[in-house]
Parts: C-alpha cells; structure tokens; sequence
C-alpha cells in the first residue's frame, strides 16, 4: 500500500495516487513520442545504397535533441516523484498547478524538435528556453503551494529540506534565462548552456551524499530522509 | 490500499481499480496527442532566418487551442477522479458507460485541432460544441446511474451532494449549447463563451468552500465530505 | 491491495498486478491512436467557407469504424479485465501469451483504418476478419492455459464458468469466420455482420442476470460469481 | 500490497512502485507505437480494385518487422518485470540507469523502422545491433548496481540467480555484436541471426525449469525461486 492511500479518507483532501499514476502516464507519452521526430529518409532503390549512410549520419542533430529531451523529461519525473514523496494530500489547488505543469511538460516536444530542426536560429533558442523556465516555475510553485504553511504535507517535514529542495527547482528557470539573454550575443553559447544544464541534476548532489550519510550515521533515520526533491 | 479494493470480493461487483488505471490511461494520452497538433513549418535554409520568427508566430491560434484543450481534458480528468472517490463498485453497464465516456473524451482532439485550425467556420463551432455535449452528457449518465437508488455507491452518500454534482456536471453541455445556438447569430461570440466554460470549474465552487469549512470546524468529518464531484 | 498481491510471494509464480497494470496502458494507447486515423481537411482560404461542411460531412464513414472499433477494443479489455480477476499467479507462457494477444490488440488500428478507407473492397473485409479471429484465439488460449487442471487459478472455480466464458470468448471468431466466408458472396453483407458483433458482447448476457440472480438470493454469494468473463 | 511499498518508508531508499509504473508506461506505447510504422496505401477510386490486394501483400515485410520488435520490446518487459521483483529499494543512481534504458527501448521503434524499409542495407543492419545492445548493456548495468554488494537487494539473494541472470541478458547483446560482423559477409546472414535471438529468450530456460522443479519439490520454496530474471 502506497503511502498517499492512507490520506484518502482524511479529512484534509484527496489522495495522490491517482494524481501520480496520471502524471506518470503523461511523462511516458511524452517521453516516448520524443522519438516520433526523428523520422526516416524516404530514398528510391537506385540511390539508397549510395545515399542512406550520409542521410542517417545527418539526422545526428535530432538524435542528440532526443538524448536531451529524454533527460530533461526524465529530470522532471524524478523531481515530480520525489515531491509526491511528501506530499500527503491533494486539493483543487494543487489538482490544477500540476495539471498546469503536465500541460508545461506535455509541450515539452513542440520547442525540443524546433530546436532540433532550426538550432542554429535565435527564436528557436528563445523559444526553448521560455518552455523550460515556464515547465521550472510551475513546478516550484506546486511545491510552494503544497509545503506553504505545511498546507499538504507532514507538519515535521524538514524546513531545510523544503527550502534546499525550492532553491534547487528554481536553479534551472535561472540557467535558462541566462541562456536566453546569452543568445543575443551568440546562440552557440546558449546552446552549450543547454547542454550542461542536465548535468546539473544528474549527479549526486551534496545534499543526497549529506542525507545519505544521516542515513548510515542514524541506523534510523527519519523516514523522510532520503529522497531529496531536487529537479 | 485504496478504497475500491475493499470492494474487489465483495457480491456487489467488480473493483473500480482497473477501471480508474484504464480510464487514466486514455486521458493521459489524450492529453498529450493534443501538442502533435502544433506542426514545426518547414522552410528552406534561404529563408529560415527571415521567416522563422513570423511563422513561429502564425501559430499562436493552435497554442491556445492546445491550452484550452488540455484544460477542458484536465476538467473531465478532475470530474472523474473525484466521482470514482465516491463509487465503490462497478458492474457491466457501468465499464460501457464509463468506455462510452472515454470514446467521447478519445475524440476531442479532432474537434479541438478542427476549431484550432478553422476556428472561424461555423461548422467547426458547431461540431466542437456537439462532442463536448455529448462527452459531459455520458459523464452525467454514468454519474445518475451509479448514484441512483445509491446503485453503486455507498447508501449513506450525502443526497445533496449527489444533486450537487449533477448540476454542476450539466453546467457546462447547458453553456455549449446556448454557445451552439449563438453560432447563429455570430461565431466570435460562441468562441468567446468556449473560452469562459473552463473558468466556470477550475476556481473553487461555493460548494468546495461549503465542504471544507463543515471539515474544518467538526474536526472529524465524514470522509466523503471534502471531494465534490465538479466536472 | 489487489487481489493479485497475495499471490506476489506464493512459490506458484509471478504477481499479475505488473501484467494488468501494462496491458492497460497497451489497451489505452490503441484506443486513444484510432482517433489519429481521422485527418481534417486542408483547404485553402477561398474555399474553406463552401467546401468544409461537405468534407466533414465525408468523414463520417472513419467516425463509425472509430466508434466500432473503440468498442471493440473496449471489448477485449473488458474481457481481459474479468479474467484477470480469477487468474492468480502468471508464469513465463502466461507473460508471452498475454503479449501475443496484445500484440493482436495494437495491430487493430491498421484493419480498422483500411476498412475505415476502402471498405467496399474484399479484401479489406478479411484482413480485418482475420485479425480479429486471431485476437480473439489468442485471448481463448490465454483462457485455456490458465484455467486448464486449474493450473493459475483458484482450484474450486466453477467448472461452468470456465467452460462459458471460453464458449463467449470464442463466439466472435466464429462470426467473423462466416463474415469473411459471405465476403464472397457479398461484402456488404459481411459489413453488417461486422457491425452486428458488438450487440453480441456489451448487452448483459443470460449469464450475467444468472449470477446476479444468484448474488442477490443468497445474500453472501461466492466471491467469484458476480464477474464473468465474456469477451 | 506490492513488496515495494514495504521499502517506501526504510531509511535505505525510495519505493520502487513509481519505477515499475512509469517504465510500463513507456513500454506500453513503445510497443503501441510500432502500428504507426504499417501506413495504409493511398490509391485512387480507379485504381483501388485492383491494386490494393497487391499493395497490401507489399507490406508484409514491415508487418514481420512489427512482430519481431513487439517481441522484442516484449522480451526486455519481461526482464524488467522480473529483475524489478527482487530489487527492493532504489536511489538517485539506479532512477537514472532506468531512465538510461528507458531511452534505449523508446529508441527502439526508429531502427526497427529501418529495419523494415530498408533491411537489405548493412548500415540499417548496424544501427539495429547497435542501438540492441545499447538497450542489453544498459539493462546489465541496472542490474549489477542494483545487486553489487546487494545494494539494492535482499542480502540473502542466490548469488546464482545473479549471476545467471547477468549472463542471460548479456546473451543478446553478444548475437547481436555477432550480426554486426556477420554483416561485412552478409547481411542477409545478420538478418537471420537477428530472427533467432527472440528465440533464445521466449522458451522456458533450463533455469526456468530448475527453479519450477525446486518449488514443486520443496512445497514451500524460498520466495525469491519462480520468477528468474531473464532477458
């Protein structure tokens, strides 16, 4: 049994699960239709021998704006899991900002193909950045709205943990906007950015290593421990 | 554990559970088919530089279809959620209804893209009007025979909430075919009206402030008070 | 908890909650692409104000097929779904069973949409027919070698509900058998029986009011009546 | 209950629930997605008659394409399945190997695409066996991290199961680097291969049958015997 069944008969609100399980199934689709924009070239039988290895070697740019794509979607389902970690209740409020991330994260795939095709135009770069700082800035203000006077989770839920877990929501929609102003001077740099963005997320961060040595230390530790929400 | 498999094994019918995994299933993707309605153009490097931005533009109109569809899809999934709270069992007549429901929620990207793309066309208002009809009219039935005679739902279910949520559900096919009949008179003015249905849900109903003042004063109250079925 | 759990750490194999949980979202996925078959028309602006209702009006032929075969794939997993509430353990030949038949099931939207298109044609008629055959051999089978010497499930099921549902279940093959065999004689005729199928499935059946009689005398009925699993 | 909800709230790690329901999530419309592959011919009313039979016939190569990667995808579902019955926690690492393979297995439908158009070229021969065992290695690496030193495991698992189960995944990926050389005499020879690999991992294993003996000997075998992860 799932932590979030517990609440669906207090009297605080709804349960989550089922907000999980929808939320899960909108980051499957997107995350798989991603691939549906690297399509195959269409070649006669007289010129396919001669032509499909260069034709392939050229969609190169779409296969690394998928691996992108991929892990920026994936960045965000892990941050969305760890968030319903604590998140104990749900109510219209938060119903509606996470439907409002989901239509963030659903047209995640319109500016991730655009600047796959046109990556070296500057409204492209714009345009890709705004997405992802909008996508950023919804999702931080779900967790706001959920830990904002403990309104949906627990009462003894950490303070350092909600406030470390918003700084690190929000340090992306920062990169991002420094992204964009850069392309006013070089979209080559911005693009870079782009890419390093991810790595940012990836890799353990101190505050896992710090939970996780509270973990070890303790034998005990409290349950909320572990999972850190980070984006 | 969540509540509906309490019923799994009970004389009265089959658990709600799959039907509710199913059911979000199909409104998860739906949801997100709705973005490979906004097309990249396609332009040649000549004129990618100077076209771009202004086509990028042009599509303006699809991207507040893509919102407002996924709002209008968001609603029907919070409807649901929150009916599927209520109900405790389910039997044949029930998966028909709630298949025929999905069927009419499947389809609306059809008419969404068809209004998204001619968005002036009385014909286009008009088919867009109808499915929605259609689709609110099988949430409605599925709701009325789940709840009549307390059918499939718990017999001390709150008759006023059940009236309640009936209302509400008919609100907005009542609101689509007023806006049908405009159409005649002028279709800016039915466009308009579509655009107001989903303000008429997602802010929190007196009925919500109702609810969740009883839960806070008593302290423990009845679990079915907070969750109001609103579509 | 899902009846299935139960069974996650019985020696006699493998949990069905992962496998239920996957042919759901297979079942959502086919249901909600059939809607990508109906395309809006491109019409110039000079033309769209006269040509638009006649072309949405030539659509309706792909409306009906989506609505046949959206119920048709509700069908199947309604069938799917009563079965899966009696079978309690899976092993390695129920996994590949259950992914022949899905296989079945995701290959539909292809006939639907050729007959969709090119229903007049004969050999439009048996594709179809045919791949409906094997669908529903596939999901007999799946019945059969779960239920046979009780090998997954429960050892006092009622012998008659074994033996009625795999009469049910392979009910369709049979008419869709004589349907391809009248597509010599006459194709429409064929599209008749076709559109016929479905009134055999989704009215309750004798066997149902049978069950539900029985639920209703006894008071404490066997947990297993009230589902039966017809296709 | 699943096993995993146990370990939501132990200080080691995260539940596994949300893994296991977004990966089938993406399974089930990778294996969804393949349909999309098998377009309909566009033939004229003149003309329809008597090509279609024809042009349908044509296909026949993207529909064995179809099955083979339904099989496949299938075969790496299974293994999951399995591999995720005995891992118990999970952390920031294994989130990513997940989303790693998750990438490779979204991926598949492109080569299997190229496959089916254009499977007489060796450099689509290349691009299938590359991106397959891309999807093994990935897959063999979730699964060592997660049982190196049992870190992610029960600390009594069979050490023989792990290693067998490592050895059976890694099968694949060896055939197919195999094919890839093959490929330099004959690409119709790596095509065969790539027929055959299916075939190493549907039929029940020598495994399989050891460990079904086991638990038909014993009565009451260890928890962990029926289910072996293989690929």
């Amino acid at each position: 049994m799932t932590n979030t069944n517990d609440e669906k008969w207090s009297p605080a609100g709804l349960s989550t699960t089922r907000i999980e399980a929808f939320s899960d199934g909108v980051f499957a689709i997107v995350i798989t239709l991603l691939i549906l924009d690297i399509r195959l070239p269409n070649l006669s039988e007289a010129t396919v021998a001669s032509e499909l290895p260069r034709r392939l070697l050229a969609l190169w740019p779409k296969v690394i704006a998928y691996a992108i794509s991929f892990i920026i979607v994936g960045i965000y389902w892990v941050t969305h899991h760890n968030m319903f970690h604590y998140i104990r209740r749900s109510d219209r409020v938060l119903l509606w900002l996470n439907v409002l991330f989901l239509m963030c994260v659903a047209f995640i795939p319109f500016p991730a193909s655009l600047l796959g095709q046109y990556g070296g135009q500057q409204v492209a770069v714009i345009i890709y950045g705004v997405c992802l700082i909008l996508t950023g800035v919804a999702l931080a203000a779900l967790w706001w709205y959920a830990t904002h006077r403990r309104r949906l989770v627990d009462d003894d839920i950490d303070p350092e943990l909600v406030r470390l877990a918003s700084r690190r929501i929000l340090r992306a929609p920062v990169v991002y906007l420094i992204s964009i102003l850069l392309s006013f001077v070089s979209v080559n740099l911005s693009l870079v950015l782009y890419l390093l963005v991810p790595l940012l997320y990836i890799f353990p961060s101190r505050i896992d290593r710090h939970w996780s040595r509270l973990a070890h230390r303790s034998g005990q530790p409290d349950k909320q421990d572990p999972p850190v929400p980070v984006p």
